[in-house]
């Protein structure tokens, strides 16, 4: 049997590392570095994607302005303040329209979870740099979607699923412990 | 400033973790262990989810005659052989009905992003332990989710997302580098 995992850290590791991210809401006035917003696109890009269509889009607000207005329309935005930078994940679904006619059912929707298994990716790989995030809902709510589309100039095919706020956190926040084994079924509900 | 990161990894390694993690799809005879499953499904539920509603739930399928039966029924599948387990993650649209009637919008289909960052994690987490793991796509195909719906008798407020192969890879995999500059914008898109 062989392991594909990376030698450099232990099992132990790579599970209390996923266990102990947790949503940080409260920023220090230092800003996000370029370097460090690449790194979490990279580790957002490496989700899967159903058929390998990498549907997402991820834009970057670092402007004073544009994250008064994002703040302003978007009831959950109020920690993107201080030094902290804002990440609207987008899906692009133009890209299903080929296979839904070869197929016989809609497989558009699979945007969201494409882009919803990239934005974890995001919120571990800042955790993983000593940042600070959390994921505040866009989709499926059509007012909020309105509001993103015009501020950020979306074209029609481009969603917004979701603005992930990172920055620097201001404090220490522990996990919450969320294991609940009564969610858990042996080969039927 | 503090950091909330473990200090049991570097950053470095909390990053190339999330970057070499890939798909597997071939897999030894050895079975995986039951506490393994139960780290699998800790990382899982470690995930964020929108009102903290955590709407998973994990159907674990070892039986020999109910892989063969989703081997059929799933046309991505025919992995779900050998010492491989399936996970079948699955979100309860019940708990979104209260917050629905009290808001003007429906919420419900935050439960496909919570459990897809659910299923990321959990695809990080067989990663950190020398697993190997891919997501099949179910929803929002209803041909497939009818069928899951009668093989493993999940009642109607209980959606199934996806199917999740783990087990003990076959061979090393290596990951896809899939960064690419053109999905970021910087203000707007």
């Amino acid at each position: 049997m062989i392991h594909s995992v990376d030698t450099s850290f232990t099992s132990a590791d790579g599970i209390s590392f996923i266990l102990s991210r947790t949503s940080v809401r409260r920023f220090t006035e230092e800003t996000v570095g370029n370097d460090d917003i690449e790194l979490l696109l990279r580790a957002a890009m490496a989700a899967p994607s159903s058929m390998n269509l990498q549907p997402w889009h991820f834009i970057v607000v670092r402007e004073e302005d544009l994250k008064e207005e994002l703040r302003r329309c978007l009831p959950y935005a109020k920690m993107l303040q201080g030094g902290s930078i804002g990440v609207v994940v987008c899906g692009d679904i133009a890209l299903y329209e080929r296979i839904n006619r070869l197929d016989k059912e809609d497989n558009t929707l699979y945007w969201v979870q494409d882009c919803s298994a990239a934005s974890e990716n995001l919120l571990l790989a800042a955790h993983a740099i000593g940042l600070g995030a959390v994921w505040t809902g866009i989709y499926p709510l059509e007012s909020r979607m309105a509001q993103l589309r015009r501020l950020l100039h979306l074209p029609s095919h481009i969603l917004p699923l979701n603005l992930i706020v990172v920055g620097h956190p201001f404090h220490v926040s522990s996990p919450k412990d969320k294991w609940d084994p009564r969610k858990v079924h042996y080969e039927c509900f």
